[in-house]
């Protein structure tokens, strides 16, 4: 098969499109013929040689994708009924996106939500996975909390916007600029907080404090975010934007009880991405099918122009999803 | 009635019996006529001025009692039975207990477990409640995790251990001398760690790292659990002897999916402090009534010299509880 290959570790744009060896699907895995592949920022750091595969996993770059199975190898849906070869389906893969075929453990395929394009799913998989797990299978968000969403204007800020919102809670946000504060309106934020020049503790503290903080961050709002935590309260941490090591105020984390959590998918056991796949498809695939959740795709690219595509992202003129098309 | 008044705030040893307003309990509450109140570590900072009262409630000292319902005042038990004057009971307390009465909010009440003096009861129910809520309501304690237990020759820690034991759980401890771990070993501790002379970290991972770590230490020993934890594990910090602000590795806390929750019993909500007695009954009074967990009384000393039951407590000569008889 071909596939994108990084030629040169050093170099983050060498991402070549070429022949290399069609992976064999190990039992319990389906081969997936891709059609799509969604690009993501972790993409980007794993081409600068800062976000490895798991031990054992393919180092081809790509966290999600959609297409047909080509070898159903026996598998089975969570309900025990058969997959089929020519089944179409979304994925989320611990990396081999960027390429023509993919072995994919049964347990991290999605169907195709019903109104949704092949190119669609393959963009909403990682970021629909991420925000699930996090805001409910970790923080537990329920109805008429207050949840502080920061960057509310990224990929991941406007798809947990509208999962909160669907599960009655209040949402806060914190973007750089009020064109990307207007747009987390238009998604349903409640609170709109420009952090270049508001204080968000404040902003959240007139609001009773926020019961989750879902932090892309890290070390820069470490004790920050503790302190805009209402009681019993819980922080996940997903991003290490502003730095990875921060002071904590434990006397004040426990003085609120509160809870501080740092997650990610990639490296997570089989079975334990086989639940929040399964979560994900439950419950927030019908609201994709509803249309409660929008999510927007800003540019569709040949998978041969992957390194634009990470370009294009790092620069940060992108509103929605970058994909690769791959057929 | 006669309690225990600090009569100079600056004098942590001004502990003096002496009359004070007998309590009206509000709707909801019983009141009590105790018979014995329990010493805990938080009652000699209270008394040093570093642990006030929740907003509104006594400031007389003492966090947990034991003695018979003088007004049940038309409470009922969580089946919905009323209580009745003269039952006898624990009480969880979120001050007054160094006193001849006390009001008890009806969910803070605890049945005598069979086979226990009122005096044992008194003895347990600040420990039985702490524990149970912060390993089984926190951090969910599973058969055949590792539980590391900091200070666990203290009353908490050889409470903790016993519990999690019961639970079918490992337990690895740490304590500063040998006899300290003997007495852990014989109250079922697995892993006995010198923490004068070994590394805790090392000896943990050896095992595999901890599923649940409960911490007395605080900002000393933050980083150092969060190396030594294992993958989605949780540490659970209640204390902070050994400092309040401390450096987070959010990296290292992410790489391994990290938990990190501070708790406290005193200031939450009565319906909260109801939940967590309930469980407590429902969970560690059957371990108490069969002998799984044993408890050990240091002393029984006279509620007029609470004074000295505080210098003893300071002074570290004490293995197992103080308690104050009161008549
Ligand atoms: N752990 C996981 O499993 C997982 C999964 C997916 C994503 N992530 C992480 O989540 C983060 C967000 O991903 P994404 O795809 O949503 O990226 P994105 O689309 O680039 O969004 C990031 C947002 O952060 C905002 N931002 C930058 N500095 C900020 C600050 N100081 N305060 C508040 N907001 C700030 C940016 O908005 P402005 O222009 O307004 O500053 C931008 O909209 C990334 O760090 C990614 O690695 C983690
Ligand atoms: N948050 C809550 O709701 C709550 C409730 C109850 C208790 N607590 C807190 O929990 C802590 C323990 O209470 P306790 O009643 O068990 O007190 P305790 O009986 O005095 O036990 C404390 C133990 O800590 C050990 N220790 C001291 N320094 C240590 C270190 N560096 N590493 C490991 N162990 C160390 C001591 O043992 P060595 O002599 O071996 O050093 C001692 O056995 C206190 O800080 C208390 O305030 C909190």
């Amino acid at each position: 098969m071909k596939a994108i290959i990084q030629t040169d570790p050093g170099d983050p744009t060498s991402l070549t499109w070429q022949d290399t060896p069609t992976p064999t699907p190990a039992d319990g895995e389906v081969l997936l013929r891709i059609t799509t592949a969604g690009v993501n920022r972790a993409d980007t750091l794993q081409a600068q040689g800062h976000y490895p595969p798991p031990k054992g996993d393919t180092d081809i770059i790509g966290l999600e994708a959609s297409g047909v199975i080509e070898d159903a190898n026996g598998c089975v849906r969570p309900d025990g009924t058969p997959w089929y070869a020519g089944d179409e389906v979304g994925a989320l893969l611990s990396g081999g996106g960027y390429a023509e075929y993919v072995a994919v453990p049964a347990g991290q395929l999605l169907p195709v939500p019903s109104g949704y394009s092949l190119t669609d799913t393959a963009s909403v998989v990682e970021v629909a996975c991420t925000v699930w797990s996090n805001l409910m299978m970790t923080a537990e968000v329920r109805k008429d909390d207050l949840v502080l969403i920061h960057g509310g204007g990224g990929g991941v800020g406007l798809f947990a916007i509208q999962v909160t919102k669907a599960l009655g809670a209040q949402v806060a946000v914190t973007a750089g600029s009020e064109e990307k504060l207007e747009v987390c309106r238009n998604y349903g934020a409640d609170v709109l907080i420009n952090y270049r020049e508001d204080d968000f503790v404040e902003a959240v503290k007139e609001e009773g404090g926020a019961d989750v903080i879902l932090d892309i961050i890290g070390a820069k709002y470490l004790n920050k975010n503790v302190s805009a935590l209402a009681k019993d309260g819980h922080i996940v941490i997903i991003g290490m934007q502003g730095g990875v090591k921060g002071e904590l105020n434990i006397g004040k984390l426990l003085s609120k009880r509160g809870n501080i959590s740092a997650t990610g998918l990639r490296y997570r056991e089989r079975a334990d991405k086989a639940r929040i796949v399964a979560a994900t498809v439950e419950h927030v695939w019908p609201l994709l099918e509803n249309g409660t959740i929008r999510h927007h795709i800003d540019r569709v690219v040949p998978v041969q122009d992957a390194a634009g595509a990470h370009q294009a992202l790092l620069a940060g003129d992108i509103t929605g999803k970058i994909v690769l098309a791959v057929e």
